[in-house]
């Protein structure tokens, strides 16, 4: 049930293996599955209304577990936060919370798939929220999974990725729209993106405006500097990858740190990494168009990266879906 | 051909007309039309992939030009601004000019619906802007025209509506989301039309966090004072009616100022208005549950109201739509 997670290279080639097999599946809905109106149907046919709010105003809030190895990872810590998202936005998520979690299993279990991308979706439904006052909307639900998805490539973490600070775009602040409550309001991040591509990188790190660094598109960001693991604490997304990675090295006995965090601390540390669902420990060797640290993967992100695997595998956090 | 408009009740009771006989139309587009992948549809069965990207980050712009009457108003400044907001995103209208044009206009003749609320969405489409640069991405197009919206239903207009300056959430700052590109990104005015709902009013003012006053949920602020109309320059949309507003006010050689707006003027004024497509002018009596001046529908609103719908029928502004 353990298996021996040792190093990237076993672990990424234990998970091509599964997406081989899973490739070679007849299932229909083995490259992805969404619930829509309460029916199971392949991802690539799934619509939603052109009227729903979740479009029109991106009046929605969401979650993202992931499968690994046919085992959910702390499914009920997304659903908690999910529930949390939805209170502050006065949406009520239209299934009760243990027919909910049964249906996201089942549509997993009906995939096949092992190693999963998750969303479950509740947006306002068809109603603006000034039309309506939001305890009478009748709010929508989406749920669906699909072959995992890598915000950071396998063969990337092994060397690491290039990230910038960006010059053009600060974070969206918390006054403005809370971070806390994930959203898919993803305009600082689209710009951001845009210009790390721009300036030969793939990730941005967004400046809060104030002098501080907060977060990246769809990832916390961690600094390690003299063995002490920072991570910025306003203007960002309570993630469960960062809340995983906070408790694997309290446990190791190293120093963390939850704190504002200066943009000048990302060009003077020993390692840099981001964290997400969608993609785990990344590291970043390369800032700015400079090598960060020794211009490799550091050792301390390589010691959270194996435990944080490892991670999946502990019944504590993960549950073995049953497949049919 | 161009109608005495000279009072808020002849222009309503002749648009209550037009509606009664478009409810009273067998055409199955009447309630409303998009056009998805080429086709007309009616609205209500219109649906998106799930996974267009216009839902999954929110990443697209949009633009909405109004017909009133069987007109099209200001239908190419609409377009010019579309196009801007697109060259800003780095996404392509998938439909030339003439062709994208020609197709708006053909969807509202076939509805039959004289008094419509039309909207332009252009979405990145199905990959996400890290999965593949913007230059390479095949956007998508939707579109769609209904019965008139009012952001202030006719019968508030002729009494006034009531807003607050919201104090729990600020507009987002341009150096994170531009405002000046059309987009739904609403998290913060959703927050606001909230908070107005729970304080018993209809409209929220956002602030920018810095003492000014910005925009509310989808029109601009014209603060009247003296005899001056002003209007917040920075953080907001340039509104195609606050343009019609400031033309019209110049042509009636009253003084204008397009600059920062300090949140005292709105409480120290003699006039409040706010402005938008869906709805054009409309007038606030009521901020903070205090009257504005006399708490009575201004001269200055009242005045540039009429202008507003006159300029409906003037040729310069708009044409009339050749419905079959």
């Amino acid at each position: 049930m353990e298996p021996t997670v040792t190093t990237m290279d076993t672990l990424f080639a234990a998970y091509r293996r599964r997406t081989d097999a899973l490739k070679a599946s007849p299932n229909p809905l083995a490259s992805g599955v969404a619930v829509i109106d309460g029916a199971f149907v392949p991802l690539a046919e799934a619509r939603i209304p052109l009227l729903d709010q979740g479009f029109q105003h991106s009046d929605l809030t969401y979650d993202v577990p992931a499968v690994w190895d046919g085992r959910f990872f702390r499914l009920d810590d997304h659903l908690d936060r999910l529930e949390r998202s939805c209170a502050t936005m006065r949406l009520r998520i239209p299934l009760a919370r243990p027919k909910l979690r049964d249906t996201v299993v089942e549509m997993v279990a009906r995939s096949g798939i092992r190693d999963a991308y998750v969303s479950l979706i509740v947006t306002r439904g068809l109603k603006f929220v000034r039309e309506v006052r939001p305890e009478h909307a009748v709010n929508h639900l989406y749920l669906y999974a699909m072959p995992f998805i890598w915000v950071m490539p396998p063969d990337m973490q092994i060397t690491g990725g290039s990230a910038v600070v960006t010059r053009t775009v600060r974070r969206v602040p918390p006054g403005a729209i809370d971070p806390t409550v994930k959203n898919l309001q993803w305009g600082d991040f689209t710009r951001g993106v845009i210009e790390a591509g721009d300036r030969g990188a793939t990730y941005p790190i967004l400046p809060d405006g104030d002098g501080n660094i907060t977060e990246g598109s769809g990832y916390n960001i961690f600094v390690v500097k003299d063995g002490v693991l920072r991570t910025p604490r306003r203007g960002v997304l309570e993630g469960v990858t960062r809340r995983t990675v906070l408790e694997i090295a309290a446990a190791k006995g190293w120093t963390t740190a939850v704190e504002e965090v200066p943009v000048g601390a990302v060009y003077d540390c020993d390692e840099l990494f981001f964290t997400t669902t969608a993609g785990g420990v990344m590291p970043i060797t390369e800032l700015d168009g400079v090598p960060v640290g020794g211009g490799q993967v550091g050792p301390v992100a390589r010691e959270i990266w194996e435990a944080y695997w490892h991670a999946h595998y502990d019944p504590n956090l993960s549950f073995a879906i049953d497949y049919p």
